[in-house]
């Protein structure tokens, strides 16, 4: 009997490889040469999964994307429009851990130069876009301005991400909850 | 009589190199060899002016903080309190051009890996700090909490300047002018 190979198993350790290598370094620096040395196998091993580098960071970012909308889809179902709208914000700001922030925002940055990566942005972002978009709009009573609000909660969401990175210390889960309370009592939810 | 060699000069251009290859490919990619390729000059000129790289980057980082800081006090100078914060704002969220934003995010993403830049960002946060907050203070009327109004503050130009680099064709000036408006008037400025 032939030795089976798991090859869901090899998948995920190599979009693994890839999303941890660019989380510590960026993009810049995932190559089937460090993503193979990282998981332990040789470059034809990686190569036999993927066509070559783009394929491999192509695969990654849909991988890590596909599991934040899988997360926010749990977290958004059976809820009212205003709890949802509010699951989402929260589970944003505190809910992934650092890593999960460093890596998104080593995607936003890498998206800024690989094609690739900006192919996969752009369709979370419609994804997401059209999330909001629907909760917003599902909201009673309706808001004056359904897309301002999704801009001003997209705004505050990056926001918080961002100040949390730059100062993850001097950003505790209560500062920025407040920080959140703050806008959403403001904009009515 | 020997030739004049304008020290300033050169030390303006090997920090403008620094900051480009920083913003171009992140601040991982600054050497002493590549900041010498991009200005022309040789290791040893580079060397003539900082002793390697670490004091390279900070030279660099140190001159961008000094440069945004002289450029934000001109702008809250003899204005009142509530002025002079949205000036600050309106200042961080459309002012400074894409390349401006682009250094910015490479420094921010610099200091999680590298003490040198980590060590700028914090003097240049103390002082932003400051500034929000002797603002904040100084509104007639005072309001309710001076530090979660700063907070906010914060956090929603960090949220335009992300926003703006994920999408910068998406997110217009006027895009961006709407958020800060509606941001603003919740907070009562």
């Amino acid at each position: 009997m032939p030795r089976q190979v798991d090859h869901d198993a090899r998948r995920t350790a190599i979009a693994d490889a890839v999303l941890h290598t660019a989380a510590d370094r960026g993009f810049r620096e995932v190559t089937v040469r460090a993503v193979a040395a990282r998981v332990g196998a040789s470059t034809s091993l990686v190569t036999h999964y993927v066509s070559g580098r783009d394929e491999l960071i192509g695969l990654a970012v849909r991988r890590e994307v596909e599991t934040q909308q899988a997360r926010i889809t749990v977290l958004t179902a059976d809820r009212d429009p205003r709890a949802a709208l509010r699951a989402v914000v929260e589970w944003a700001v505190q809910g992934p851990d650092p890593e999960a922030h460093r890596t998104w925002l080593a995607i936003l940055v890498g998206a800024m130069s690989e094609p690739v990566i900006r192919a996969e942005v752009d369709v979370f972002n419609r994804w997401w876009d059209g999330l909001l978009r629907d909760l917003a709009e599902a909201l009673d009573p309706r808001p004056a301005d359904p897309a301002l609000l999704v801009d001003t909660l997209d705004v505050l969401i990056d926001g918080l991400v961002l100040a949390g990175l730059e100062d993850a210390g001097g950003w505790t889960r209560r500062r920025r909850m407040r920080v959140v309370e703050g806008v959403l009592g403001a904009l009515g939810l």
